[in-house]
């Protein structure tokens, strides 16, 4: 199966168009903080939500919205997470109600989020103020809904690819926000995807359930998971394919393709981690079963001092067989082998859980570029996975010592 | 019960003796790292350890050692932690039998701990050449001991009680190491206890297993949990009380006394957490258990964002009730309140999970001090916990982007 990235975003599928615009939540004037995604025809949607007992307003009401399996448009705004508001369902709601009232999309079909400070009340009348330009200049602006989604994210983060289901083109485009409070179950911060491919809910609800455990929920930056972590994609069939009802081959190269998407998306929120100087991947092969396998990467790249480690180029591999250790799951602890690998080489550290002798010159080399895996070997089982994190550095201090300022 | 602090540390008890020298483990001359502690009888000892997987060597050794539920010595160094080195058990029963070649305590009765970086082979020739020296100035050196068993610790941490039992005077006293790879199970990086209350092996082991429960596990510097982590306490009856060998209120008010000292090391530990700036306590009120007061407390203190926004005394509350959302207790959001207490005032943040008006300036000056409590009233039942940890700070990512050089 081909898998072709293409450009475009959320607006390279067919029938989906987006716009992103300053309304005046975020002070900065130049910072866009209201967005709007929208299919020209109503879609199958599924959606993934944080597993945090303190649920944004936004979530509860986009919930209730997808509850029918369909959908049409995805406002979003930044700079306010509407969460812990007395009066926050009834902003959510307003916020979709003013869709309705521009657009003519019944605010049932609009799914809603919100990302920014907790606890401080979202007032609405900037949105109100700027709905009217939002949604008069939809068209193919993904960039514009990727930037109006951004909090302390330093790039805006889109994918899209195309890819043949019996013969038709269809594609899947994506943007995505993350940076900090990223420590997703279930789903993570603010992902948007879209697609042309026909499918119905049940079958796009399970592809997404699915495939969020690989991809999305092996992203750590910092522990912390979001109260308003919501992951939702609409698929408007569009592309002319048979619609998918049930598992099938066509199901499978759906699914892959859109992997494909959500892997690309995590490394580049990870990559993008507040403060991040480089993405760090753990790669754990070896492991008697897939959910050890998934446990042990995500202690790793979740360890403080394996994160402050990678931050200063330092090979200390022990902390990665610490945080093996105390991850929980059960391990031979004289099996193990690391390997820390980039662009700049490959270094072994350890083996059979004992260190190496290796060259302090090539572990610098190899820790010094913006991309690095640790290869961590279990030998016991042939099982794998893989989890996305980055580095701890004074800016992620920085950034989170004072962020409501 | 009156529970008195006097000096000495782990002096203070009869027939308790220590000292700390520099042996050359460190390069720093002026940093000793190498300790040595010793009761003149025979002790009922008990311990506990780290559930890391991954283990040191002298933790695999001193387990065996107190086997018996006695032993009379406690050798210790600091700069390498003898852990993931394929002759560790060695070394470290080569640093008992040095012992008892020049004490003539036999070396199953010597407790052994090291701590420092992990996977770097520990040369025993700097201790062979030193033993000598810090055995014959064994005395009331209680500091040296301590200044001897540390890392990146900042200050030396100790503490010494009076109280009586059936007409007796007795003493507990301890010194401890912490600062970095903090968030003990089951125990805590180094801490040494010494008694001189008579009370059987398993009496002893029994309140040091409750004990920690609601000391040193309620402490997180970094969520990482060291593979080293060993508490340890000798009791070697010379204070003449009855022994204690059943339940009773003796042995209540030992636990009393054991506790007061457990907690005032825990909170030193976490006060001095690599890179802290302020301690930082967290009481959870009003739950439904004790497991989830522990559950809810150990989230919000292991938060990197709350530690980030604690550093730099911002009242971000939504912080706080998302690491509560996300600590897996069943908690009603909406009976949450929240408050930050300290010497400079109290302010209440949030009420019933929403947010409350307050003075930002007041905010400012109560998280502007050296110790801060967050406090968090549940309003779902009579159980309660603390827990103590630290902001997060420039300084740790400095300590740790670059420790093993």
């Amino acid at each position: 199966m081909q898998i072709k990235e293409i450009s475009g975003g959320v607006c390279a599928p067919a029938g989906f168009s987006a716009n992103g615009v300053h309304c005046g939540i975020r002070k900065n004037k130049i910072k866009k903080d209201f967005a709007l995604i929208v299919s020209s025809v109503r879609a199958a949607a599924a959606g993934v939500y944080t597993s945090n007992l303190v649920k944004g307003a936004p979530v509860v009401v986009t919930k209730a919205h997808l509850a029918d399996g369909h959908a049409r448009a995805i406002v979003v705004n930044s700079g306010n997470a509407n969460t812990c508001n007395s009066d926050g369902i009834e902003v959510a709601e307003a916020m979709c109600a003013m869709v309705e009232r521009v657009s003519g999309i019944p605010s049932a079909d609009v799914a809603v989020a919100s990302t920014g400070v907790i606890g401080q009340k979202l007032d609405i009348s900037p949105m109100l103020a700027h709905i009217d330009e939002l949604y008069s200049g939809l068209g193919d602006n993904s960039l514009a809904a990727a930037e109006a989604i951004m909090t302390t994210d330093t790039v805006s983060k889109q994918v899209a690819v195309e890819f043949e289901l019996g013969g038709k083109k269809c594609r899947i485009g994506g943007i995505a926000k993350g940076v900090g409070m990223v420590c997703p179950n279930m789903a993570t911060n603010l992902i948007f995807l879209t697609s042309d491919v026909a499918i119905s809910p049940q079958m796009l609800q399970k592809s997404l359930s699915s495939d969020v455990k690989s991809s999305f929920n092996m992203v750590s930056v910092d522990g912390d998971q979001s109260t308003n972590d919501t992951c939702c994609i609409l698929a408007n069939g569009l592309a002319g394919n048979d619609e998918i009802v049930a598992p099938s081959a066509e199901l499978n190269k759906f699914r892959k393709a859109l992997n494909y998407c959500t892997v690309k998306l995590s490394k580049m929120l990870a990559k993008d981690g507040e403060g991040a100087t480089k993405l760090i991947e753990c790669r754990v092969v070896g492991a008697k079963s897939l959910a050890s396998a998934r446990t042990v990467c995500k202690s790793i790249i979740k360890s403080s001092l394996v994160k402050a480690a990678m931050f200063g180029a330092d090979a200390n591999w022990g902390r990665v067989l610490c945080a093996i250790g105390y991850s929980g799951a059960a391990v031979d602890v004289h099996r193990i082998d690391v390997s820390f690998i980039s662009h700049g080489g490959e270094v072994k550290v350890c083996r059979d859980g004992y260190g190496l002798d290796f060259s302090e010159e090539l572990a610098k080399k190899v820790l010094s570029e913006d991309e690095v895996t640790i290869y961590v070997d279990l030998k016991s089982g042939s099982h794998k996975a893989a989890a996305w994190g980055c580095d701890l550095t004074y800016d992620y201090v920085k950034i989170n010592g004072d962020y409501r300022t």
